[in-house]
């Protein structure tokens, strides 16, 4: 069997006046896209753009929800109540499934966006309602997390098909958490080294620790990011070294069926 | 033939922790429900619980977008592009659609909100960006608009089923106009008052202005407010009138099939 | 020396077209208001508006300023940086001393709301920033918090003046916390009961536990509620008697000086 | 007497995750700054920093209110009440003059952004609550505005200190309006183009219009702009070539005294 993955990226998320990171830059080195929904970044217009530029691209299409916190980017922690999450989660897909039909492009999937992304892998009450929220609206939309998180479980529990993420530029403790951005090895900043990490990720299953241990991982999907130059052509790199090492990048669709 | 009206009412504009309106109330006495999409008033949890108060009651969904400007209820003029107005839309329509969906909920249809229902109507490059927004979600959404407004030349004109709207409380001028909110008539306070004229302007299509004039006026909804105690005892008294003169009361999609 | 305590309620959360609270009957039957900035409640007219009621009826003037959530009020815990709430504390103050600067109302006090005024009580980091805010615009307002609480000890530390706060309708543990809501006795709901607490606390400095002990509580102000009209009438019953009883009412420049 | 003449630029643009602008850059090149306030663009944690900046740079601080659409960077028209535009000022103001009070910096002037200063420099009724607004806060803050327009009218009425503003980057009709954009020479590209016309509008109050005429124009500062590098490149040759033909570089107190 060929080796397979995902790329994914999460764009779309300027807003009115400001710009913010290199969507059609990344996108064609990605092949599903998080599409911020206009809560914690992005608006309708900067939507309809970004799956425009994707449909062009062939990239599929996924929402990416946030909290209602635009000033801190959704990117703090707050204690929304599972029921809000759950209705915060599909107002914000559905506004994005409403510009996906009016282009006529199937939205794929659905990733959460930082803190909440963050707050309900960790916790079961809060990923079982975002589950939920994206079980209602349709019975194919995939549900991306963390692997091995609250989202895998909730997603396993409902029958909801579920997208393992991992992070092309993150180093992995041994109990498979990321290694905390305070230490060293939190991050991977040299593309070639991510590229090789990836591949061995996506041939073996497995990512070295910064302590030399081994650890198995599965992953549908690799988080790239679009923010800067130098994420652009890790992005560029990393698909470039998949491939040329006979590595298929598909979208989740192929990947799951 | 029975003559048949539908009576529709401006829904969930509660937001937060405020609450405005008497949902429930009066929604025992109208067949469709415009239900705010969280831009100029309600939010993700206030339109959940309106669409799930419509469905339980046997009340026809439709979505009642409007423009960003929640600090003034959506009231305020804004000169908006087309280009905006079709995104804003699309945005608004599709949140509702999302809930709506995860309740089982078939949306009906949709009418814009305050100022951009004003401005729109008598702007052909408004109406037409939101008639277009409407159609590119679904072929069947109707949209409901001022009768003989730039809505319904749009709509004629890309072919999207549209509702004429009247006025149970406000005064007719001879061309069709509401009479200004400054000039004597402009307003109905009377219940009985207002069930007599629009019994008079379903059964024979006139209603009579205020200086003794008959207007032609075709109207397939009748807008009533739940704001306060009178606007629902309003909505009462004009429904049993009707129910008691034979007029059945029906939603959009029995009265334009 | 004659028993004097100040009574404080927090107005001005009326946002937009949305009504809350019943402010000019409250401030009838108090001597501080904490008129929201805006951010969890409130807009620029109804503080201006909120800002001349208090005036003309001699009641002192406090800021009110909370979390960048208008969506929940204020009333759900963020994950703020220190550097986050000087900042927005300033802002929120700040636009409040331009509203009283144009009203000729000097402002007495800041009194931190909801979830950061929670959050902040019990964190040292978050309590020192507010106070720093509060102490960055002037040397003479009055911090306003939890008796006992990190803001008592920031206060203390910064040599900025503090008022103690005590609640009228909620019961005491022995430890000086508030009876968390689910358990008996969270709520003082008559306000005959709730007058002689009060009473015995300013003469006596101390409140019963639900088990029967006697807490010491120092408290130069008492939180009374104005949503609905049986919090009007607790408000009115307290003042009324306290002021029988020989007890001053009179605002925080007053009992601190 | 040598020629002096204050050079503004709007900045503190930047809001939340999003950058904006070159502020640091154009900050090197100006003697008066325009902070946004929070309601168009800009932030409280910006603000102070951008407040900080001119500090450091001896900049003149003024503040830069806008109309409350985050989403159109208050570059929308709006119907707004003189009203709500009276509250809004203050509001806004208020919130930078306490970032100011925080930091020990005194606020020169104020300049309305985008929609609110186009629409009020035409309409007295807008520009006379705006005036007012200033005028409420201090006696001594500057109203800077459009040279001859309502806000130069308002201002002097109220007596408050009014500066007029020309735009070193846009053309001039013979009756003193800008060139439309729509229109050749309604822009000026070429940095030392820009510095000829400014200079000699500084020494003999006159500009060419594009059909060869001259007008006649008075102003205390010229707008630069700061938003990329060719617009700090124009601040940078236009101060230098002010400088070396001996015109001095003041900000508005300086100007106005």
């Amino acid at each position: 069997m060929a080796a397979i993955i995902d790329l994914n990226s999460d764009l779309g998320e300027s807003f009115g006046a400001w710009k913010m990171g290199m969507d059609e830059e990344v996108m064609n080195h990605i092949s599903s896209s998080n599409i911020a929904c206009g809560w914690h970044g992005g608006d309708a217009e900067v939507m309809l753009r970004t799956v425009r530029a994707a449909k062009v691209r062939n990239v599929a299409v996924g929402a990416h929800p946030g909290y209602p916190d635009l000033l801190g980017f959704g990117r703090r922690n707050m204690s929304c109540t599972p029921n809000e999450l759950y209705a915060y989660t599909i107002y914000q897909v559905g506004a994005l499934l409403g510009i996906c039909a009016s282009e006529g492009v199937e939205m794929q999937h659905v990733k959460p966006h930082g803190a909440m992304y963050n707050q309900a892998a960790k916790d079961p009450k809060l990923a079982s309602a975002i589950t939920r929220a994206v079980k209602s609206l349709s019975g194919g939309l995939i549900l991306m997390g963390l692997a091995g998180s609250a989202f895998e479980e909730a997603a396993v529990e409902q029958g909801v098909p579920f997208a393992s993420e991992a992070f092309a530029d993150r180093g992995y403790m041994a109990d498979g958490s990321l290694v905390p951005r305070s230490q060293p090895g939190a991050f991977i900043h040299d593309p070639d080294e991510a590229a090789v990490r990836i591949l061995k990720l996506v041939r073996e299953g497995t990512v070295e620790t910064p302590d030399g241990q081994t650890l198995k991982l599965k992953a549908h999907t690799i988080c790239m990011h679009g923010d800067n130059p130098s994420a652009v052509k890790m992005a560029e790199v990393v698909k470039c070294t998949l491939e040329k090492n006979g590595v298929s990048i598909k979208n989740l669709r192929v990947i799951l069926s």
